[in-house]
């Protein structure tokens, strides 16, 4: 029989408390019977077996840096924390790959890589203290996935353990590659519901260029927004495009100086790293920004107040968190629906009565519209938080564009997906998961049901 | 009771035997008993639920221009052709997408799209022949994809036909989006065993600059691949890194002057769109090709030039049909493994008594060792491919970069993958397609077994 790997089991209550919920608020956890911080593959197949074995739910970890409670605890659960096994197997500069166990720190490895000439995009805001792992389990974006893609494009291997504690490689080291399934692609994203991840192999950049940075002001965000669809719709592609509306600036201005204009109502920051054409790229930048109504453009041409500026724009979500609670939204929609999305926040939020700072990768169409609220108005808060993925949909996009559906927004699943695709996620649920240990009531249920269920399970 | 689409079938005896196969040589087909040229999406929906209802085998087709028998028939099945879906539905120019049905042929897309200033990138070597439809389900690379991707890399979402005949729509038109798992990526690549697409969205750019061309001679093939593990080994991504040995010369020869010198033994042709820098990186690339042995190097100043010698690069694989049978591999390696698997290919050449040809994708470590011969050396030629595909696995490769799996090189499969990545392909094949009716026999089969898979029928 197999047990628990002892050695990395804690079952002391206030440390279980201290690991039963990431950073999504309002987001319940129940109560674990045990924590397993593995450090090394054996310890998570032991963890697996075990709970197989005895039908023992399991809560993969990381950092718990995410905001969608998807490493929440489940009552009874064991958690299994990954953010010990934290090396940096192998950086290959001339295959541009490296191969990292999944708690290595964003920031570390696009820093180990970077010494060596190499460049690491996906760029959470969270990318000081979230962890590979907790990338991959969530497909996370960032700022500079408007120009170079987000993690899953950067996967190019996984190793993965199964439900019943089967180990298995998906993907491959080389360039390209069609064997089989695009598994890797299947458990990027899957929010630790199909298996429990403890290697990843990245592709890596040659270094770009350092970026050029110039800001546009705007009197609102909607004109920030007509501005990105303008930009993006001439044809070019700059690295950063991020949004901050007025909330946000405020909100980031209590703890870093901006030295932004006092009325400004929002800002929109491009970054070009083009090298020697980086000025025409953010030439053509304030062409649009001016067509579309901004009051002033500027264009660092020190490297260093760019770095200083996108230091400021990281700090949103730290600056949300002083206020009293705070929902942190994820919509998507397509470019030219950006200013629609805008002003549909805004008239959310004066219905609702609650304040509602729009901050994101505009360039996306991924903005984090965030409730910040007094406790008294939770009520009020949640129902805002639902009018804007109401709005999110309704104008062609998605409830989620990097943050992951967890347990925050699994009913709304069911809104953005059809029928057929919700009866796809169960079956595939059930196929690799059949006893539900993994991760259960994130994203989707192994519940059994359809035509095709009922044959399967004759066969 | 459904009954298949009256009006779009056929069960001719000389139409049937015309399309029961593909492009993959010495791949044996079946005979079908019937075949529907689907004109709509109910057409489709129509035809799985009637085989499913009678579990009998569909077989889905494109342009049946695939490499690896996919597209062959198999006894009794019903083929399902969607050449006929062949409309661009959409080309939204501000959000970069165009939706289209699967049977547009990927260089009328990549026209249509160029006409309004943007860029399709995946352009496989079929281009002009084979559909989008296709290029999904072999998840198809090409030239360009060294720079900007592989088909999978620019489908945003999908309307597919499951087994049974439900109607689903994967991924969503944005930027980004994480709502679920990745069923677009699942899809892509899965060569009609899971599922039947019926309709594309795909990601575009903006339109690239007019490459500028190299073209670097050397006396070894090998040194060819060394050079290009040096130039992009330097941080280099040109758009274009292709390779042709003294064989594939001499074949596309007989077709177009190539105007290269007499006694060459390798060429290497770079390309590189990024403008007004393009002579700067291929500048690079001449440095790299002559530290790597290049006997010479030209730079072409006139891009028409440029544009001749790709076509005559395109015109390999035409070429090879020329001789009397050729059997054409796709393996890929890390690129640093390049020039082994050159010189190990010369050997097994020499070893088989064959010839063989190596041309490809460089850049990309994906190269098509194509094996020329007579009839009465089928054994041999056979006996020569297989040897090329252990050799990629041992240098740390894959048995397929581009062209997929299909019935060609099913039993290599398992020789890839580790038994646990082979269970989860079961799993999920079972899932999806439990009367095992999609495409069955290729890429793998539905055969149950595995610990979690009692349980799943048991639960």
């Amino acid at each position: 029989m197999t047990s628990l790997p002892v050695g990395a089991l804690t079952d002391d209550p206030d440390v279980l408390a201290a690991y039963a919920s990431d950073r999504a608020s309002f987001c319940p956890s129940g109560r674990p019977s045990a924590l397993v911080r593995a450090r090394s593959v054996q310890d998570v197949v032991d963890t697996l077996k075990w709970a197989y074995d005895n039908r023992v739910p399991v809560v993969p970890q990381g950092a718990r840096t995410g905001l969608s409670g998807g490493a929440n605890a489940v009552d009874g659960c064991v958690l299994l924390n990954l953010e010990k096994m934290d090396r940096i197997v192998e950086i290959d500069v001339p295959e541009q790959i490296a191969v990292v166990q999944p708690g290595v720190i964003n920031a570390d490895l696009a820093a180990a890589v970077a010494e060596k000439g190499l460049y690491y995009p996906p760029d959470p805001g969270s990318r000081d203290i979230s962890s590979i792992g907790g990338n991959v389990a969530t497909n996370a974006g960032g700022m500079c996935c408007l120009k170079y893609g987000v993690t899953g494009d950067f996967v190019r291997a996984l190793q993965v353990v199964l439900a019943d504690g089967q180990v298995t490689r998906t993907g491959r080291r080389t360039a390209k590659g069609v064997a089989g399934y695009d598994l890797t692609r299947l458990f990027v994203g899957s929010e630790g519901t199909l298996g429990v991840v403890t290697e990843v192999t990245v592709a890596l950049r040659p270094a770009a260029a350092r970026p050029l940075t110039a800001v546009a002001f705007f009197d609102s965000a909607a004109d920030a927004g007509r501005a990105v669809a303008d930009y993006l719709g001439a044809g070019y592609r700059p690295a950063v495009l991020e949004l901050m509306d007025r909330t946000s600036i405020d909100a980031v201005g209590k703890l870093q100086d901006l030295g932004f204009p006092a009325d400004v109502g929002a800002v929109l920051i491009a970054q070009s790293d083009v090298g020697a054409e980086a000025t025409e790229e953010l030439k053509a930048y304030e062409r649009s920004a001016r067509a579309c109504g901004a009051t002033e453009v500027i264009v660092a041409d020190d490297p260093a107040e760019g770095d200083l500026l996108m230091r400021g724009r990281r700090l949103a979500g730290l600056a949300f968190e002083e206020y009293p609670a705070c929902l942190v939204e994820d919509v998507c929609v397509p470019r030219g629906r950006l200013a629609d999305l805008i002003e549909g926040v805004e008239r959310i939020a004066a219905e609702h009565d609650v304040l509602i700072a729009c901050v994101g990768h505009a360039g996306d169409g991924n903005v984090h519209p965030t409730v910040l609220f007094d406790l008294d108005q939770a009520e009020a808060a949640e129902r805002a938080f639902d009018a804007v993925m109401r709005l999110g949909l309704d104008l062609g996009g998605t409830i989620t564009g990097e943050h992951g559906v967890g347990l925050l927004k699994r009913e709304w699943l069911a809104e953005e997906l059809d029928d057929a695709a919700l009866w796809t996620h169960q079956q595939i649920k059930m196929a690799l998961d059949p006893r539900g240990i993994l991760n259960p009531g994130r994203v989707i249920d192994s519940v059994p049901g359809g035509r095709a269920d009922a044959d399967r399970r004759s066969s």
